[in-house]
């Protein structure tokens, strides 16, 4: 498509349901473009260069901010429903046919919701680091997740060191190397997002997590063939959560990295950009 | 090493702790061998061409016979813990000072006693469609597998069919390659197992299977890097089991592939040799 990377690529801005969507495009044109769905409080700047980059070798890669988050206009809303019907007006305005679909953390559950309320959008599903409907300590932010996010960093990215990482010295030191790789697009970032972004959002996160009797039951009804991926010691997102989707949805492989957390893609970024293009690919 | 492939690779003979195990070398010489432990009644020729094949491009394959199994001198222990000595006693006497080991089944039990018995010869462990020390459902063989090992086949190998694939028109139509692949080495090929095998590999299915205080523990003695792989509707060894092992072991992967049973790696061959030769490589 163009030769920019994740540093260059220009945000771009398109209309939709009243919402002015900002979002990025790059990599190589020509297949199915793969779109990614970001974390909690997370803008197209909280992607890891290593993984867009990464993915941008071999297909279009597009990053979005959903309504109210950062650069785009509108308000977050308090339904991960609403969120997913979102995210599908913004794929369709950018007159995109048909994409792979990446989610990460709340990302993943928006992911979900693309493929139950678009499914001839979607071919594959990436669920990395999430979770089913009323998946285990889901239904609220876990006491980690409480912990972490209470706490102050300075600087403030030193947050993610916390949430994205293991304590483990080798876990910590991919760590770092993340927030270099996080912090190296200087140029038209996006702002980080409003205070009133993060209440809602989480009030999205409690709707989705709550348990009720047959909460995975409407995953029998994403047909598309997805990969689940998870650290080993995610402490936002219980790895069991990864297997309850993988031995509830029809056409799912479940991948488990060694001693990581909820970040564990950007810990083994190489290798999950493999296991990932192998799935999309295959 | 050699031009020889799965179905030419002569039958060797080595002798340790008073057995003469019978074994096959071949594929490309200079790495590390990948040493490969057999299921519940399974001889050297129950391997798949496509997995034996598929890792000898890139590496040296080992298959042999534990004690008492087919053309392998002695008699089937009841523990899986003397199974595991054996199967270091075959290791050292071939002369391979360091190996990886992929077990599967109750091969995976012994691969895992290789690891705790002798860590210094394990550089890393590949544990397919198995399980922990007292893991779920372990106790005994599972009803599925009561069931499926209970009833007659004409011809015998396709319990299989059964076996290791599940009822799906897919599934059932990749283990109908399996089996072409299962019988292409007609020359030389082992005799199957004695009537002596199976009451003894139960007895020790059964010993490693039941459940006591503190049943995964051990797990944490292996300090080698493991990729755990399973499928995700496994009747013999539920696939809880290879989450379980994930969670425990110090540094381990997990692969569970989509509507797949026990044997998934041979529903997944290409897929299979993919992911395994990235772990080992990586």
């Amino acid at each position: 498509m163009t030769a920019h990377t994740h540093q260059t690529a220009p945000t771009q801005f398109v209309e939709a349901k009243g919402i002015r969507f900002a979002y990025r495009r790059f990599g190589k044109a020509g297949g199915l473009p793969l779109v990614f769905n970001m974390h909690f409080t997370g803008t197209m700047d909280h992607w890891d260069p290593a993984l867009t980059d990464g993915f941008a070798k071999d297909r279009e890669v597009v990053l979005f901010n959903n309504a109210g988050v950062s650069s785009s206009s509108g308000d977050v809303p308090t339904t991960v429903e609403d969120m997913g019907a979102n995210a599908v007006a913004f794929i369709k305005a950018v007159g995109l046919p048909k994409v792979d679909v990446l989610g990460f953390s709340i990302g993943g559950f928006v992911a979900q919701e693309i493929a139950l309320q678009a499914p001839g959008l979607v071919r594959k599903l990436v669920l990395v680091g999430t979770g089913p409907r009323g998946g285990q300590g889901m239904a609220n932010l876990t006491p980690e997740a409480q912990r972490i996010f209470g706490a102050t960093y300075d600087p403030p990215d030193e947050i993610w060191l916390a949430g994205f990482f293991t304590p483990s010295e080798a876990s910590q030191a991919a760590g770092r190397e993340f927030l270099k790789r996080f912090r190296l697009r200087v140029k038209n970032r996006d702002p980080e997002v409003s205070e009133k972004v993060a209440p809602a959002q989480i009030e999205a996160i409690i709707n989705w997590g709550a348990q009720r009797d047959g909460s995975y039951d409407y995953l029998k009804g994403i047909r598309q063939p997805a990969l689940v991926v998870n650290g080993s010691d995610d402490v936002f997102i219980y790895p069991v959560n990864s297997f309850i989707l993988q031995q509830n949805l029809p056409n799912a492989q479940l991948i488990l990295y060694p001693e990581s957390n909820h970040g564990s893609q950007y810990q083994y970024p190489k290798l999950f950009v493999q296991h990932v293009s192998i799935f999309l690919d295959g």
